[in-house]
């Protein structure tokens, strides 16, 4: 068509519809609620519309923080050697003073993911480690969801172009932007209504494995028999929760998954990716694992192989696995057949494990736990938490209860 | 000619130029010194060219704060009522602690100046207060000079369709473009090399009108003859001046004025602008003063005489001068004829007077007196603070020694 051309590649009524469930459904953004925003630049069209739906909600101030990727890439292609152990501490440390205030926290994924793969690994590990130990107190406060947060996503171009390598870049962007759109139910006639009945499933599948209080998952599948056992006093999670500021948030849009803390001791047999994992601008594919004990003895992937292996060495909790979902065939994401580059999408294909650290929150008081109790009752620590995919519509799961009787849960990839 | 629509209307080698004057002469950014800029997401190519540049001088961290026009508007037009009393705090705060850290800070201006032309004024005065109220540690800490600073300017598209309303846009931003780096001195073949001249003659002036002590100056001009009591142990400034962290800086990119504060009871005869002043989006014209004893006490303007009047209203020093600058006529700005609607321009353009408050460091010994001293020599003191022309290539002004002497300072507009 010849009109084409002039079509903008990010279909505006969506875009507006994505705001809103970000701020009504992804924040459940209070009156009177100050808000800090996270984007990259290429965000831009999400922000307005999220700061216009914010304030419309009743917001108090609404605080946007952009990153340039030319900007990071100007520093790590012309500063001295020794910025790359500085961070903007002032500019963290007043986030954790937001979030005491009761700001709530809203990041837009959306980088190109390739941005750091030709910078010095040496240079990009030092700066991740020094920003985070400047945003750890800021941190501390999301993950220990002391305030509503959310995470929702934009396509940048190299993204997209990442995702969709034959198309031109509108076209691309457009066919990531539709991607995001149906992974986040804006496509819906009724998206906050919609995501209102998908918490309702989610929570009714939380509930039901919660009453189950199953002591392993067993599952099969094309190269695949693995049993995981669950941690002393598990939890599972899943869908909107309430923050500790009483704000019930959906941290994730999207989200599919239920959720829980594996045993790091109770973990055995074999086990085969279904769907490659994107790494740090590094492709992992076909990986097969045999555990023993809770420990990944064998370790083979036939891409990326090195640096799966290297990843894998990064402390002792790196080969035990810290966190299991639990999520149908049928979903959205799945079904679009994309591969995102992006565990926020990712991860909610299929089922997975998470290679590292564990949920505290995915224990009955897992809140009031101290780091020995969780240890004690199977919870694994490492600095990685690295989401792998091990579902597909061919695998079955049974959960085993703690008299050790089998209770079919997935069936060729679907609730059973 | 047919290429011309591809040319990018703002050329990109002046614009590198503009950045190496904004970190080198600007900020005489220091190794390893952090920076911290403010600047409007339309800035966006000036900001990637000063991180660049202060990178390659050995900057550590540089962080950009960006404001929207279309976020403030979403503001203006949504926000509950409660909103117009509040600020980002922690923002704030945290800047004032990046410079208690010696961050240098660079602001680019070059908002759309009527950009809240159309908005409730009262609202804006609210919003303003609770900025102001929030900003003061962190401005403190910069009008205090306690680190390097520096203001720069780029052409907003809205901004240049102000200056240029007949022109179409590309155009408009392309002639803004060239008057800010004509103004800038970017235009010249090794900028910083003019910088460090130009800062010569300036110190030149501000060192012979300290050794000259003049009691007043006597502006006589059509429509002007007025007496400017200077206030006692005045000092001139003007050009690069050293911070008080030792790193000399330009705070305003361009300048072309030396100043003082005159005395605020000792101002009489009469004065008539020589060039239109913009205020928040209204232009105020012709006006015409009668100064008595540092009071003005007739005040009219052929256009904007009642925001004029309205504005000298606001307390008792906004009817009496803070600021006497002697600006030639032969400056690059002034020889541009251009009104910029930009203070940080039009000030340069022209000597001027300001209604409001004094500076405290054009005092010899100024950074450790009271308030109570600055009153006591003649210091004025408002919340106002607001640059009007009266100078052109018609003026005279005469210095009047302690004696009674009068010695030529400008002829015909010309430093005699
Ligand atoms: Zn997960
Ligand atoms: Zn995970
Ligand atoms: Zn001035
Ligand atoms: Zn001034």
């Amino acid at each position: 068509m010849s009109d084409s051309s002039s079509k903008a590649p990010v279909n505006p009524e969506k875009l507006d519809k994505l705001a809103q469930v970000a701020v009504h459904t992804g924040l459940g953004l209070e009156p009177g609620q100050d808000l800090l925003i996270t984007a990259p630049l290429t965000a831009l069209p999400l922000v307005r519309k999220i700061t216009e739906h914010a304030y419309k909600a009743g917001a108090g101030i609404v605080t946007t923080f952009y990153s340039d990727e030319e900007a990071t890439l100007a520093r790590y292609r012309n500063a001295p050697d020794d910025s790359f152990d500085k961070a903007a501490n002032w500019l963290y440390d007043g986030m954790a003073k937001a979030f005491e205030n009761n700001t709530a926290r809203l990041a837009i994924a959306g980088d190109n993911p390739m941005m750091l793969a030709n910078e010095d690994p040496e240079k990009v590990s030092r700066a991740n480690r020094a920003t985070s130990k400047a945003y750890k107190p800021a941190l501390k406060k999301i993950s220990g969801f002391e305030i509503n947060w959310n995470i929702v996503s934009y396509p940048n171009p190299k993204w997209a172009a990442l995702v969709f390598p034959d198309l031109p870049e509108d076209q691309a962007v457009e066919k990531l932007a539709d991607a995001i759109f149906a992974a986040s139910r804006v496509d819906q006639p009724d998206p906050v209504a919609a995501w209102a009945e998908h918490n309702a499933n989610l929570h009714a599948r939380r509930d039901w494995l919660n009453e189950m209080n199953f002591a392993a998952l067993h599952f099969t599948g094309p190269g695949t028999d693995l049993t995981v056992g669950l941690a002393d006093g598990h939890k599972w999670a899943g869908g909107a929760s309430p923050a500790k500021n009483g704000i019930t948030c959906n941290p994730n849009i999207p989200t599919e998954e239920v959720f829980t803390t594996p045993h790091a001791h109770k973990v055995n047999g074999k086990v085969r990716s279904t769907k490659p994992l994107s790494y740090q601008g590094t492709l992992i594919e076909n990986i097969e694992m045999i555990f023993k004990d809770g420990v990944a003895v064998e370790v083979t992937a036939t891409k990326g192989n090195d640096v799966w292996n290297k990843v894998l060495d990064t402390d002792e909790g790196a080969r035990r696995i810290g966190e299991v979902a639990l999520v149908p065939h049928s979903s959205p994401i799945s079904q679009s057949g994309v591969l995102f580059y992006n565990t926020l999408f990712d991860e909610n294909a299929a089922c997975h494990i998470a290679m590292g650290q564990c949920y505290s929150e995915c224990f009955v008081g897992g809140d009031k736990m101290s780091e020995e109790e969780v240890t004690e009752r199977g919870g694994n620590s490492s600095l990685i938490h690295i989401d792998w995919m091990i579902g597909s519509g061919a695998i079955d799961i049974d959960g085993i209860t703690q008299d050790g009787e089998r209770v079919p849960v997935f069936r060729k990839g679907e609730w059973a």
